[in-house]
């Protein structure tokens, strides 16, 4: 069977899993390590196509469980497809939709890197038994079982059961180059006994989805990576990566949200498990010290919706930390968000218009943030490639987190 | 004293008052007749400048009241002016603020052209002495005197004191190409004997405007146009259109809302007095059979925000009439918006695309219907420059009208 997919390491960090990389899909090449752009909903907040490339994005991801809700797997097809949707002729992305579906189950704690995606408040199917054991216990939307979650729609009250399946069946009518096996993303506070059994599941699930990938004339031109989970328990993760790395998928994906202070420690137990000869994403991950963190430690690909989402709001990356562009400080600064930087935005508008913009609620002063925070990303990460290449990343991470202060 | 604008006639229509030309102004040259886009806030709402420049438009015009609201004088100054603030090097129009300034204080009827502009609704300074007279009286936000206008600030409450030198000042500072004299805009709903009153006090505004203009240097580098109102009573359009023409304007405005079914009257009342060598900008209307009449009775150049503000809520232009986007219909039809259009939403997206980004509150949804809007009103304006030149222009006028369905 031809591969979807073929993966080259061109460059390994000294005495570390970090590598530098290239990803071969059918449309094209991805220079890793890379920050995949995320347009949930096919589109990128903000920005046309054009904009995305010119940002120096080489890939997008898309959500499964958004346009399964939005516009409908049929109308996907009729479209085309998410390439043509999206007027993206590059490589692309879709997750599982495992992540939105148990969100809006789940009761996520404060402290937690990942951002979380637009799950929508809405009523619920009914509590499940063991929330009792937990401390955030909340209505839940999701039921689970040993063959899928269902779920109930936002959008008009219907419920909808996804098996591992139904999510490949979908991915596979998006069409987009690298599709993510359905998992079970846990919130981490959920006990162990819980995470010991979504683990388990996810496991199913995978072998499930791969099965079901690989029945397919598909697994020709779509590659197919598992989803490593496992909490914040280092023989879970170890297990998981152990038990995903042993099937033939394409690439993995590590899922689950982590604490701020022990992402590298948990992406470190994955890949030193998992196959060094494939592609590995790091899941819903998008700020600057997890970056670094991720591509120390041996992740290829990046995604997060931190770029357009603080952008919309207002809230702009520099090299000394987010500024928000509403403060009153910026109301009469001519200067752009930042000197040297070459996007669309810092080079012809200065802080001052984009602040009138920003107060006078133009969507223009949006469009100009999310630009200036995917090219600042984006860039990010491409510094960091270029640095491996170099054998100058361990100077560029300090130099880079010596000045950029954290929120 | 150097004169900042000229005008040249290319082309007449027979027998009628519409004209082909070429305003030169400092920034560039406008071909007329010509469709001015609208970008209120200083931008163009949900397109860069380079969408507007590639949507076919030769001259934005921005809101003087708006523009001194938010972000004040003061910044704009420091921002050097409109063209800096929009990164557009062509040509720029403000208005005099009037517009905005009545109609905080104005009930308007529905059976109106003109597309009412963002006057928000805020508590009143209180009801003026013949509010009595008016069917449609209203609380007021605006006092009038012999001096200028006073109005409460929707942001926060303050008192503001707007005289025709004030206007000029204010536009000084903005740096447009073309400003207008500060003018009372009457609602048509308005009393003859208010209408006299109010034109009297235009009229002398608008004497009071030139002479400040005039008095400095900036009326070598602006240009700056009068403005005829006389609501619709033939006598004061044409009293109105005398007077003012017989003043150093370098061009006109014709102000004042219009019923739909008079529109080509007052303003063929209006352009048969004004002098026919200076250009004549109809304010705020921009509907394709208006634009239309405005053509054929010359008028040179029109401004409107109903294509961006159209196209933010889901309104195309069609040749066949005007077409939402949300309508159940679109939802899998794979054409563009217009077939044979080559504007960028256009070129790459179908109505599908666009209906899923629409109902899906995406921004791009909203950014693509605004790019054809804006693309359709410009170009169509720019077809009847074509017509009038090459003598077809009845022939466009009516094999569009007969096809093209009114709301």
């Amino acid at each position: 069977m031809k591969k979807p997919l073929s993966f080259e390491i061109t460059k390994k960090l000294d005495g570390r899993l970090g590598r530098a990389g290239i990803i071969h899909t059918p449309h094209g090449d991805i220079q890793t390590p890379a920050f995949i752009v995320v347009g949930t909903k096919a589109a990128v907040r903000g920005l046309t196509p054009e904009m995305v490339k010119e940002a120096g994005a080489q890939a997008v991801l898309a959500n499964t469980y958004h346009l399964y809700m939005q516009p409908g797997e049929e109308l996907v097809r009729k479209m085309g497809g998410i390439q043509n949707m999206m007027c993206w002729g590059g490589p692309t992305f879709t997750d599982s939709g495992g992540f939105q579906v148990f969100s809006l189950g789940a009761g996520y704690g404060k402290n937690i890197s990942k951002v979380l995606k637009d799950a929508p408040v809405v009523p619920l199917i009914g509590p499940r038994e063991d929330d009792t054991e937990r401390e955030d216990a909340q209505p839940r939307l999701v039921e689970i079982d040993h063959d899928g979650a269902a779920f109930k729609s936002p959008f008009d009250g219907s419920i909808h059961f996804i098996t591992p399946e139904r999510s490949i069946e979908i991915q596979h009518t998006i069409g987009a180059d690298i599709m993510f096996a359905f998992d079970e993303c846990t919130s981490p506070s959920e006990p162990r006994t819980y995470q010991r059994e979504a683990l388990d599941r996810t496991h199913r699930w995978a072998k499930r989805s791969l099965d079901f990938h690989k029945s397919r004339l598909n697994a020709e031109t779509q590659a197919l990576f598992g989803v490593v989970q496992g909490g914040r328990h280092e023989d879970l993760r170890k297990e998981s990566a152990s038990v995903l790395g042993a099937l033939d998928f394409d690439g993995f994906g590590i899922g689950g949200s982590f604490d701020k202070n022990d992402l590298h420690t948990a992406v470190r137990w994955v890949n030193e498990v998992l196959p060094e000869g494939k592609p590995r994403h790091l899941l819903g991950i998008g700020e600057p010290e997890d970056l670094f963190e991720g591509v120390e430690n041996g992740c290829d690909t990046f995604d997060c919706v931190a770029p357009t989402r603080l952008g919309r709001h207002g809230t702009v990356y520099t090299k000394d930390g987010k500024i928000h562009i509403g403060n009153e400080r910026y109301k009469s600064d001519l200067t752009p968000i930042e000197d040297d930087c070459d996007c669309y935005a810092c080079r012809q508008y200065s802080r001052a218009v984009i602040a009138h913009l920003y107060r006078s609620r133009e969507m223009l002063g949006a469009m100009l943030c999310s630009i200036h925070n995917v090219h600042f990303i984006v860039g990010l990460v491409a510094q960091m490639r270029a640095a491996l290449i170099d054998g100058t990343f361990d100077k560029l991470k300090k130099e880079f987190l010596n000045r950029y202060k954290r929120d």
